[in-house]
């Protein structure tokens, strides 16, 4: 159990710029602090009602808008003070000064959300979900965080470990009965209650390679021989959205990702673009380290050079279904299709007109005799130059992934640690399980299930094992 | 007359980053509008008291704080909204999109302030004074923008135009009974007055040069022929400032300056080193750029190269002394001290101690010869390798500006329009004085006074000639 702190804090709660800046304190004692820095239009703060707004002055430094929050009735649960001021360093920082003066201190970071868990006005997930929240950037990274804010996480959870504190209680009985040697609990019930628990922890689990990637934008990689296209084709993908896309370094030194927003979800187009020529066959034609991002990536593009030799692209086709991983989905497109004569425009469906002499576009697209001669079931026809094919690519890399949140309801992991909790939480259940059928004896049982009940309560901060010892006399009598 | 917009304008209030934004609606409507698009955790916006916080929820998007503020009880003078959201680009800029889609438009810059003028929560020299406290850097620069934005440069405006006023009351006192050809007015009261009220203002203008210098900082020039060791004092004197300095593109290409603040004034440093040589004699020193630095300059730092020849730095002083402002200041510095003879370690009073040999130090600062032979007052030692005398230099240069601001009771001209409309009121007092004397008639002269009157209100924004005849009528007696 943590308890309130009981020193007063204060930080600049805004970013630099704009026209307005907030300062913050929290603690007991805020409000009077204040009125040692402030001078009020009329009255004080320490006079003032919670959730009210005054007009006030830092003498000789700014006109400020003071808010006024009396615990419980804040964001961290404590009196606190919000100071409106002008958005002019030289003020903030001089108010900081002021304020640190009179007794506060500059707050750690994250340490007004942390008073917030402390006080009880948000459990560790939806704390972790305030810093998600402030970094989303897409629109499925900010529905999962806000989701989790919420608490719909939390809530699951909560269910989850409800049923295994239930399971705990049935056990802890028999151990109260223990000198009797009596079996209350009926095995085979209790082994599906536990693999029912295991399941939906399993399940949890399980959405955190995709929860993870919503977060952090779904990686795509482009592969493909030299010359194939791959750096123009991420540029054309990229250059519509320009604005909306960042260079960020990547985990290598030639890998560079860029980031793009395709129906609100994030993608981390990761570029192979560095490729170093080698001596080996499938090496010499530049492919080994793109393919190294197949394992890596949840959609794969593969470039096939509609002018490259047929064997050339074979072999390219042949590497990339070795290695791509079960549940990543490949795209395969055949580009520079602008240079190939059984090339048709798909501008009429795409809404492109690339400029190019007519007889060179038969209608209809013919590329099904390539992709029947590569053993590949289809591919599109792409070219990077004149943006042909760019907008129907697009749309086979966003897919349903949108839609997925839907049919998750919003509740995927998306946090490593939570994840880490859940697998241990899956092992303690699934040793509870293996120890049902060779008759391990009840308390070590019992233990497994406290263990399982500990690494669940760990994920949203609430490590209190009398929970189970409350749920176990709750359902005794009055007076054993 | 300016009158109340009747749409609804919303902007984000607070820069990028940190923990915190705020978007902020104003005008009629703006609670109704609120309603629509945020959920309060209890009860409506419309229906909260002006200056009350309330809980609430951006459906899907955010939890949210709301201030409410109305009409005319708030900054803008209008009914007033301010959301505070968690600080994600993308949640701000869903909130704008949510609200304008129920009927806001994105405020244009400065639209809030210019409301709160038209509302007349603040004068034009105050809600200038809003952008200047913003912008301020520096201890100096902001007082003289919160003075602004306190009132005190309009109150004094206001006084000096009541005098104004009342003496067009007088005048006109005389075209209502032109007729009978008297002359109400006694004319040297006249003209007494109205000296005063042209020395005020002359006065006032004069403050624009150094209240400018304040907001932007104070020019301070280093000349000194090639060699002499300018940019190496610049580095040493800005080198243990360097976390609140920052380049800047200066006017010209050749020309870099760099920000200092001392004892809570910006000084812009005006670094010549991109000097070039040329055939004449003292171009050929090249000190032809730094000597045309010393008519912008407020100060002037002449940097004498202790071991060059008495004869080329005769020539430096020389030219220094024809060509500085009468109210610049000059400090003559003799720069590479620690390598002449006649040194003495100015340590013992800087509590500087630079590594030397002791037989180089004899005691007493010596550069009294020096300075007889140049036939300047004094000049500092200093050693930019060394440390030396860089404390000292940094006092001269700082000298009493700081302390000029209260002698100017923080009342002083920083903004071009306010100087120019001061010119004009000036032109005109003198005009009517001149026409006092050459016996301009009366309605002529009203004119002047109308004129310098219009030219203050313009300062602060109240271009209201009723004001003149509501003075004439007021000293009139009822009935007439």
């Amino acid at each position: 159990m943590q308890h309130p702190a009981d020193d007063i804090i204060c930080a600049p709660a805004t970013g630099r710029g704009g026209a307005v800046s907030i300062v913050r304190l929290s603690g007991s004692g805020s409000l009077e602090l204040a009125d040692r820095v402030l001078k009020l239009r009329r009255g004080k703060v320490s006079d003032a009602p919670g959730f009210s707004l005054r007009f006030g002055v830092a003498e000789g430094l700014d006109e400020v808008l003071v808010s006024i929050f009396r615990a419980p009735h804040s964001y961290t649960g404590e009196d606190m003070v919000e100071i409106s001021c002008h958005a002019s360093p030289f003020v903030v920082s001089s108010l900081m000064e002021r304020l640190c003066a009179c007794g506060a201190r500059p707050a750690e970071a994250g340490e007004f959300t942390r008073r917030a868990f402390v006080s009880g006005k948000m459990d560790l997930t939806q704390a972790e979900a305030v810093a998600d929240l402030i970094a989303a950037d897409s629109a499925a990274a900010h529905r999962l965080a806000f989701s989790q804010l919420r608490g719909a996480f939390s809530t699951r959870l909560k269910e989850l470990r409800g049923k295994i504190v239930e399971l705990s209680a049935l056990l802890e009985l028999e151990l109260d009965f223990s000198e009797e040697d009596v079996e209350f609990a009926d095995r085979s019930a209790l082994r599906t209650l536990a693999s029912e628990a295991l399941s939906e922890v399993n399940r949890l689990a399980g959405t955190f390679k995709m929860g993870n990637a919503f977060k952090r934008g779904i990686p795509v990689a482009i592969v493909g021989a030299v010359n194939s296209g791959k750096s123009t084709l991420l540029n054309a993908l990229l250059g519509e959205d320009r604005a909306i896309v960042s260079s960020i370094p990547g985990t290598t030194r030639d890998t560079v990702e860029e980031l793009m927003v395709l129906r609100g979800v994030q993608y981390r187009f990761i570029d192979t673009a560095g490729l170093r020529e080698t001596s080996e066959t499938v090496e010499q034609m530049g492919i080994v380290r793109s393919l190294e991002q197949i394992g890596k990536a949840y959609v794969v593009i593969v470039l096939l050079d509609s002018t490259a030799a047929a064997e050339d692209l074979s072999e390219v086709v042949q590497s990339v279904k070795e290695r791509i991983s079960d549940d990543a989905r490949v795209i395969w497109v055949r580009s520079k299709c602008d240079l190939t004569e059984d090339f048709a425009s798909p501008g009429a469906k795409t809404g492109i007109s690339a400029p190019q002499p007519a007889s060179a576009l038969p209608p209809g697209c013919k590329n099904g005799a390539f992709c029947t001669r590569l053993g590949i079931p289809q591919a599109i026809d792409i070219s990077a130059r004149t943006g042909i094919g760019l907008d129907e690519l697009r749309e086979a890399v966003a897919a349903d992934d949108a839609t997925l949140l839907d049919t998750n309801e919003a509740v995927m992991v998306t946090n490593l640690r939570h994840y880490e909790s859940l697998r241990n939480a899956a092992a303690d259940l699934t040793a509870f399980i293996d120890g049902l059928s060779s008759g391990t004896p009840t308390d070590l049982l019992s233990e497994d299930l406290r263990s399982a009940t500990r690494h669940l309560g760990l994920i949203f901060g609430e490590i209190t094992p009398d929970d189970v010892l409350g749920e176990v006399f709750g359902r005794f009598c009055v007076g054993k």
